[in-house]
């Protein structure tokens, strides 16, 4: 499993990916999920996948090496697409190039052709945009409503996101409680594990401020952590005790 | 959907389920899934639901009306059976009767024969005791490690229960977590809602304490999730901001 979540915020955009991969309960391993695609001043894309490893691996590939624009037949990677949108097109049509390639075999073999992708990022004269695409290669974009998008294992650190985050939350604010959603998604499920990685970009800054990696000796996260569950633990002990008896 | 957690502490059990059941998302009503079975003194059983609810309530009459005992031929009911874990069998030979009569027809329809139940309480002479009926009729039972058990949708309140309970925990304080629990996986998923039925049974009482019906206007339920959120609030404001930068 994985869990990835991007917040799109008036600030900025906050990116966290965990890095556990696993086939079978005895086969796991630790691989980068998020991706930093950076032209500093001119471009800074993250991408976090989830879903079949050898799949995304190769959807990577394609957008750094090139993919064909279907219409004008140039060579495009994803230093050279000039929008936030056709950026989202364009890894699309990279998982569907993948598709072509590999999905039917890996159906013949019952492997399932599952990829989902978080894209944010900002291109100079563009907005600070935030994409979940699909195998499918379509994709859905977060909006003022609707500030954050899962990919993976999303439903543990939903809640918190859910009462939490709004457009208006601070970017520092927002990168606080994406962690606290991974937390929570560690402590619940298996397949989700550390270390995590973590990105954020400020709108308009066109450059990653944060671009760090959270370990298991990570004294912030340690301590995120710790006063997390001690605050639970004090939220819910003063709550009075419940008034009921048989109706 | 559904969401039921049943929860066994040394103090004792606490049942909670939701009311919603759907069959897509414009046919939605209302039925009882925690359902009570008690000869004060001699023994309280309830039963928590979820899936096909023409198949759990097909099992909940067969438990009222009888089942024959396989070996001795004679008609048992919930109320006759001499243990707990005989009760846990005898849901079990329930569920297997109502898929021998409708199983394969619903199959050849595209429906799935798909029933879990939480099963708690206690026998005269017996221990307190929680159990978990899958749609095959076999079953497993809650430990002092693991004392909780949910079925449906139970992702979104696990955290919580992870995190705070313990077998223990006290009986009032197992309650508020289990709504506490409740309450975000409400707020996270559609599928599951109000009004939410709770139940609690005091260790060797042989009788049901709280037994109730938590509707929109329940006081102490809107104070609970307004303390929550609150707090959660309170939470996350009051750890310090992540002081990452680019590594």
């Amino acid at each position: 499993m994985t869990y990835c979540v991007g917040i799109l915020v008036r600030e900025g955009l906050v990116m966290i990916a965990d890095t556990r991969t696993n086939a079978g309960l005895d086969n796991i391993a630790t691989f980068r999920k998020l991706h930093l695609f950076q032209t500093e001043g001119e471009r800074v894309i993250t991408i976090a996948t989830a879903g079949n490893l050898a799949v995304s691996q190769s959807v990577l590939n394609l957008m750094t090496e090139g993919v064909r624009d279907p219409e004008t037949g140039e060579l495009e990677t994803i230093f050279t697409i000039p929008t936030m949108f056709k950026v989202a097109q364009f890894v699309g049509r990279a998982i569907r190039e993948v598709y072509r390639v590999h999905g039917k075999s890996m159906e013949q073999q019952s492997a399932s052709f599952d990829v989902t992708m978080l894209l944010g990022g900002q291109v100079k004269g563009g907005r600070l945009r935030l994409f979940m695409v699909y195998s499918a290669g379509n994709f859905i974009e977060a909006t003022a409503d609707t500030p954050y998008l899962q990919i993976g294992e999303h439903k543990y650190g939903k809640p918190i996101l859910d009462r939490a985050v709004t457009s208006e939350t601070g970017l520092q604010e927002a990168l606080k409680l994406g962690l606290v959603s991974m937390d929570s998604t560690i402590r619940s499920n298996l397949g989700v594990g550390m270390p995590v990685d973590v990105a954020t970009i400020r709108r308009d800054a066109l450059a990653v401020e944060v671009s760090h990696r959270i370990d298991r000796n990570d004294e912030y996260f340690m301590d995120l952590r710790e006063r997390w569950s001690a605050a639970l633990r004090a939220a819910h002990q003063a709550i009075p005790p419940p008034p009921y008896g048989r109706d």
